[in-house]
């Protein structure tokens, strides 16, 4: 059903030469940023973004219980490095701020190798990356090194350095809330809790943001509601605020992460995969890029866990490019800005916005008359009979046999084999010659 | 699931002898006939059908609104050629009827070629056939010529005559309602609008005819509505004035067309495949002629689109052998009568008349006592016991099982895996040791 | 899904050393007893077993009415022999109990070979084997050699000796019903009608006599109902006093037959295969000995046959190791107490076990609080985040997306792909963490 005359992939390098750019220049400036799941980190980041889409930022104070959970204390860091006895920073925070595992207690003294290494971290597997390591809930300093450089260290005296703070303070989180005409939401979630990580967290944040843009410009039927948080601690908290409203009006939610690198598509459905963000997220895949890896649930990894838990049980998916956990620069440093690309972005911005497109317009329609009716005299039929008819026409028919009111576009699009690519110009034509009527 | 011992093209050669040749004798009084959408082709053919079966024929008035369309001017023809210069008339109607392109204008007229070229109508791929080509809602006049004879046409000048007229009449169609003990309904549907073509068009009649007469003279439960109309506005115009109570009563419905070659058997579901028509079809068919070719409902053309259209939405399916569009001589000269055969009539008039037998018997079972019945006191199983067991007893156990009223005969079939060929045989035995009863 | 660190071959092997040994102790000490479908034999079987667990004997007299069947006269025999002119047993009842056909008349006489071979009964393709012959409902009598024999025979004289007697008696059953917390019952049928059979016969009232003495001793939330029958009439007069309290209580059963052998491992579904009976059956044997032939209900020879039978609809299934009917030794001498072993019986005695206890566990799960809960205050999630995460906690958090109330045991080790092995003990780990609740 893939549209052969205009593929996906133009598409993808159309929209990287503009959105693209764009969205990879956002990831950019909000790399460098030390964010963790609380911090000032978080609020320098939802400032960035609220330069592009009206953010309303909230703070819930550390101490408060959000169902099983508690918010932690907030944690802020100036500077940290690990000294040898040359007075070289042979480990520096300024360098990269994956250097330091994330909630580490301050600290500033000298101890000898063997005491230092019981607080480093590294990846024999791979020896050029700095892994991405944190302690929110265990109260611990460490250090974050190449295993390269770890196993050059030298039996002598270091002078290990952290300049943070752990104390009471807040959890912060942005929200962009869009009415539409009806009460009912499309919901988007995104993170914004790692320290310098592109594919995993940058590139959902700078592609939800460039959706908001565009949702905020559009006529719209639902309203959206659309987040940027901490993940897990942040999705829980919001849900203990939020929940009783968002499962009375979320029809569809989709979990933005890993949308950046142009290696894969990937498809994480609901709990049941039986959602309307289910139907049209795979409807979508299926007709655009189909060669998509498709995930169970079993192997879910980010908010989607929250959103769909027992008693939550909101009807949210994620459409990911290389989904987290699966590419091996995960949580490294090697998951830096080279990782994405304008394209990659791109392909994750449009098909999320075909997606939205489709809940908008994925009403059930029903003909207006008994029996086929006259094409003819509506000058969409030819007027001599013979041999054969074109693709127009059958698709049309096909359309109108299954606009009984039972079956929704993408019912229609399936029974009726009309692919979705032309299906909206295939509406428009069917409402202006009075011939289908849409219902509820 | 065939029955090896009498398999289905023994019962198909045997019927062939008799009700085959006499269908085929049928097609052959009515191939000359010109037959359309109105006028007295129609009529004719009707009084020929009527002197098998007795029909009620009925005339709509031309203007009539039916539904969304209107009734047609009614058309007749009497004479029609093309001459040359040298007075010779290189294509004449009363040669072959489909010369003329359907509800063509009268015309009387010398032209150039080039004037008369613009009005004729011919297949390249198939330089020696005649298209069949009709023009009911746009008034215009042309002929269909051989290809071969189109590109041997001189530059001259040409007489070009149409005794045709074109007025207020009616559309003409036959009806022949069958009682039976119940209100409940069978539907036969064919048509009889098309000129000289025999698998497509005059196949249809025949064996709707032949088994309208074989329903007359057997047992009924139900009755029969049998209906024999121009295509598409004639069943439009059928259902405008009677699809309540066709909605009301219809159980099961057949669109008898393109039964009389002998190369496939083809299905065409229903709308969604659900209906007791498909069930039955789909057992006689599986059971008899497992080769047979299934279609999708994507592949419709003839009166099941409108039986099948939303709101209208009868149990209708085809059960056919080479389906319209689909063989190479469809809708041209070359599908005459030496295209269809007595064989080919006999094997789909066999089919239709087992799906009817088969609906008339798909009751549904139930045991008359608790647990096994005693098989060996009704002398219905050996009385000494050892290693084997008959198919037989175990056909027979095996009904039994299934025999809980929730499942009709055709499920029995299935469920159990007793062949339908041999089940009626069954019921008896079971009816006669009074092991079964049926239930609605 | 199997738990291949401790695979379901060691369970046998360690099984067959104790339970496994007790079983075909007393397989061979029933094996010599001829029994039939009344008489001496089954209530000298049923008082050995009697002697294992707590038995209330029953006695239906001959001639009451069963449904559509009628208790026999009561059968026994003292001593059979075929004596040839030379006054040698060349056939002799003492060492062999299948000789006589099962209900064969008294008879002594002298007669001619021709007249002595009507009533002969032997396999051409088995020379070696004595069939197991029996004729209930018509009065004859027979003897069963091998053919080898049979051929040998000589055209003598033959004195033929039958010392039996077929008299008004009774039906002989046994019944152990054992008290649950709940008035709903699992159910085990077995037989006890077959004299020297080994793996169709004994094999079944053993296992279930071992599994009857495990329940005994258990702890039990459900009641258990044990019966021992004859085959046929046995479960049919068993039903005709029972089958309102059975319809009203049982929730699973098993009719345990042929579960001797070492050969394979056999299932036999109840009629539609949606039971419970079938759900926990086919959970245990794909997670244990996933190989196993999965029979259709059209398959069945037993007493599933009255158990699954329109009205009576119990939720009866089969496992089996070879089933009856499809292994060479089936209803003959060959099937002795060499084709049943220490580790066939211990086999089949686990994997019901295992149904009965997964049976009694199947409950329905739901978790205390809304979103995942935070494992790491409770010792249950490691403190430090990094790439990986250990299959304890995968399986736990798995499990709890799908405790949401609308899944039972089987449900979720299917849908969170936890296998049924360390199932519960993951379900312990989260009551005692106050995790989950369990719900009707």
């Amino acid at each position: 059903m893939t549209n052969t005359k205009y593929p996906f992939e133009q598409i993808e390098a159309e929209v990287a030469e503009t959105l693209g750019q764009q969205m990879h220049d956002l990831a950019s400036e909000l790399f460098p940023i030390c964010r963790s799941i609380t911090g000032n980190g978080v609020r320098k980041t939802l400032n960035l973004i609220n330069n592009h889409i009206p953010l309303e930022i909230h703070e819930i104070p550390s101490g408060t219980d959000v169902f099983d959970w508690t918010i932690p204390k907030e944690w802020n860091i100036n500077d940290a490095y690990i000294e040898n006895e040359r007075g070289e920073k042979i480990v520096d925070f300024k360098n990269n701020n994956l250097h330091v595992v994330g909630y580490s207690l301050p600290i500033n003294e000298e101890m000898t190798l063997e005491e230092l290494d019981k607080n480093l971290y590294s990846i024999p597997q791979q020896p050029d990356a700095i892994p991405y390591v944190t302690s929110y809930y265990k109260e611990r300093w460490g250090f974050c090194i190449t295993d390269k450089q770890r196993k050059e260290l030298k039996n002598e005296k270091y002078k290990v350095f952290i300049d943070s703070n752990l104390k009471d303070g807040s959890l912060t989180y942005g929200e962009c809330l869009i009415p539409g005409k009806e009460k009912k939401e499309i919901f988007l979630s995104t993170y914004i809790c790692h320290p310098s990580l592109a594919n995993n967290e940058l590139s959902g944040p700078v592609v939800t943001t460039y959706l908001a843009k565009w949702i905020m410009q559009k006529p719209r039927k639902y309203s959206y509601r659309i987040i940027f948080i901490p993940e897990t601690i942040g999705s829980i908290a919001y849900l203990s605020k939020n929940y009783i409203e968002m499962k009375q009006n979320i029809i569809a939610g989709f979990n933005i992460t890993c949308v950046g690198d142009e290696r894969a598509y990937s498809f994480l459905p609901s709990k049941y995969g039986d959602t309307i963000a289910d139907k049209v997220a795979l409807c979508i895949l299926n007709n655009k890029v189909p060669e998509y890896k498709h995930y169970s649930y079993l192997d879910r990894g980010s908010d989607e866990r929250q959103y769909n838990s027992p008693g939550i049980d909101l009807p949210v998916i994620s459409i990911m490019r290389s989904k987290y956990g699966e590419y091996p620069e995960y949580h490294t440093s090697l998951d830096n800005l080279s990782l994405i690309t304008r394209k990659g972005l791109a392909g994750s911005y449009e098909l999320h916005r075909l997606c939205i497109e489709l809940i908008e317009n994925n009403e059930k329609y029903i003909v207006n008359n008994l029996c086929e009716p006259q094409l003819g005299k509506r000058g969409l039929y030819p007027t001599l009979s013979n041999k054969s008819s074109s693709l127009f026409h059958r698709n049309l028919l096909n359309f109108l046999a299954y606009a009984d009111g039972k079956n929704d576009l993408i019912d229609i699009s399936e029974k009726a084999n009309v692919p979705i690519n032309g299906i909206y110009t295939l509406i428009d034509t069917l409402r202006e010659s009075n011939l289908i009527i849409s219902v509820d």
